[in-house]
């Protein structure tokens, strides 16, 4: 007997069934292949096809209707990669190379010289101040189109110091799929990151499969403005408008999505309250942390980290039994195969 | 011959195909019936679903991919009606009378007593100071989920003076339809308003399928605290951050969904720039106005209208000859039957 395509046409019509009522397509044949090949066996992964299972069992006790089923994801170190600098910084630092023929006076202008001098004491000196200098400088005094299209042109030209490969190809293999086990079962999946949303929006629908409209992040204010041919544009200014990190996750999350998530991934303190806030509603939650344990694969870091500091956090989810990844264990591969 | 059962199974059939294959479920067996039954025939109604067969049809010259079918709609005067006032304002202050047991001082200190009092001189003598502190007693100071209630609470129990209905039945019918018939094209549909987005949240997935994430309106500040037993909560502060209009329409509709939308919908001049902003972009653009042309079913308003005044917008879509509804001329009927 053909077992496969017994298989197939089960799946179809399961497919088809799903389509017709209107459901979330077939999450029980799903279930029936392995949804997550790149983890390890293990309760971090058994914790969250667990999760999955009961939440979209319908009749189930834990039950919840697909468009509730919200899921918010960190980016940096939850997605991506954010060694040795959270990757925007790289793309400030390259923005600034690239800019500087049109702006001689950083030749001799801190922190701009430090950068094009690579001159990482003095870039040190400048210090919080030296960096929001550089953001302002490489993120505002350009119309949202044009800032976009830089982005574009980075991710394909800029490769990562250690890895020697474009920073979109540092995501997380693993988490690419649990991204697509939880769209392929209902969830709406969202960024809520730190990192400047006007950064993220423009790759991640190509690299997550996340449109713009479900990145949530940091933001500097935007004015509408007509050009001087009286064609409307937006154009960023230098003004933080919005910090989406730590406290500022849960309240981005009510701004942009005005739903709370029923599950959580972050990597850093920055992510606690966002995990706080899932677990207090009602119902069936699943907040977890990646822990960077692998400096081989990619990099070990926790406490101490200058960048994506795991300390608070740790702690609590060691009291509240929160899942946490441990990458050396368990993720089978870290990045993507290279095409 | 049964040409009913021959349309079914073509119906079925493309929709079966169109879950297959992944695609927007079958906009051409939309096609075959009315999908905008309460809009009478006319240059209106043609402008709609010509523009939507143009973005819909793959290999057309003006085809739009579907995740980029982006549909912006104004709320007041535009999706639901908007006179005597704002609904926002009335629920303000149903609320001020809800919340007057509590806040004994409110019986002689204006603007409450005026509302307490019903006196509409007192009250608009107040002007938009008087609004502003009213709006901040009764929309700060509880966390959002207690909002979110009071908002569910009011659209359940409130009555509009003139047509002794609830606020959310007093929605447009044909509006209704054409957002139904826009998501079955592919599109997604957003609302972006000037009303308060917490306010609009609560009802809007119920009455138009617009779910929280695709609301966009003005907000307040709000923050993330603990409460006495450690339980995370947002609280709503008394301070605005941010007004969803005029030029704030496309500031935000590049915040929240990071896209130029391809058609928007407005009523008044608050909505003129996302009007702009949206066929500012390439490619097929659809904007479109609704003019209340209709004093017997609804109000008849524009240039000289406290509320909803379309002035700029009017003349503005007659040079570049924008869509514009005339309420009394195009639509069938206005709000939908009572159940």
């Amino acid at each position: 007997m053909n077992r496969g395509l017994k298989f197939n046409r089960r799946w179809v019509l399961a497919g088809l069934t799903a389509a017709l009522l209107g459901a979330p397509t077939a999450p029980t044949a799903v279930a029936q292949s392995d949804p997550l090949p790149s983890w390890n066996d293990g309760p971090v992964k058994q914790s969250i096809t667990d999760f999955v299972t009961r939440v979209t069992k319908q009749g189930g006790t834990d039950f919840v209707p697909a468009e509730q089923r919200i899921a918010t994801f960190d980016n940096d170190g939850t997605l991506w990669c954010e060694q040795p600098v959270y990757f925007q910084v790289a793309f400030a630092f390259d923005r600034v190379k690239a800019m500087a023929p049109q702006h001689p006076e950083w030749k001799t202008t801190q922190p701009f010289k430090a950068i094009l001098d690579k001159d990482i004491k003095a870039l040190a000196a400048a210090g919080d101040k030296g960096l929001l200098q550089i953001i302002a400088a490489t993120h505002a005094g350009m119309t949202t189109d044009d800032f976009s299209k830089a982005v574009v042109d980075w991710t394909t030209t800029a490769r990562h110091p250690r890895f020697n490969r474009p920073y979109t190809q540092l995501v997380y293999q693993p988490m690419l799929e649990l991204l697509a086990y939880l769209r392929a079962s209902g969830f709406k999946t969202f960024v809520v990151s730190g990192g400047g949303i006007e950064f993220m929006r423009p790759w991640m629908e190509k690299v997550y499969g996340i449109p713009p409209e479900q990145v949530v992040g940091s933001s500097g204010m935007v004015k509408f403005e007509t050009d001087a041919n009286g064609k409307p544009e937006l154009m960023k200014l230098a003004k933080i408008e919005f910090v989406d990190d730590g406290p500022g996750k849960p309240v981005g999350i009510n701004r942009f999505i005005g739903r709370r998530p029923i599950l959580a991934f972050g990597n850093s303190d920055g992510d606690l309250q966002m995990l706080q806030w899932t677990v207090a509603g009602d119902g069936a939650r699943f907040v977890g942390l990646v822990h960077h344990t692998d400096a081989q694969r990619e990099y070990a870091y926790d406490r101490q980290s200058k960048v994506g500091k795991l300390d608070k956090a740790l702690d609590e989810a060691a009291v509240r039994n929160w899942s946490v990844v441990d990458m050396k264990r368990d993720w089978k591969t870290v990045f993507p195969e290279t095409k």
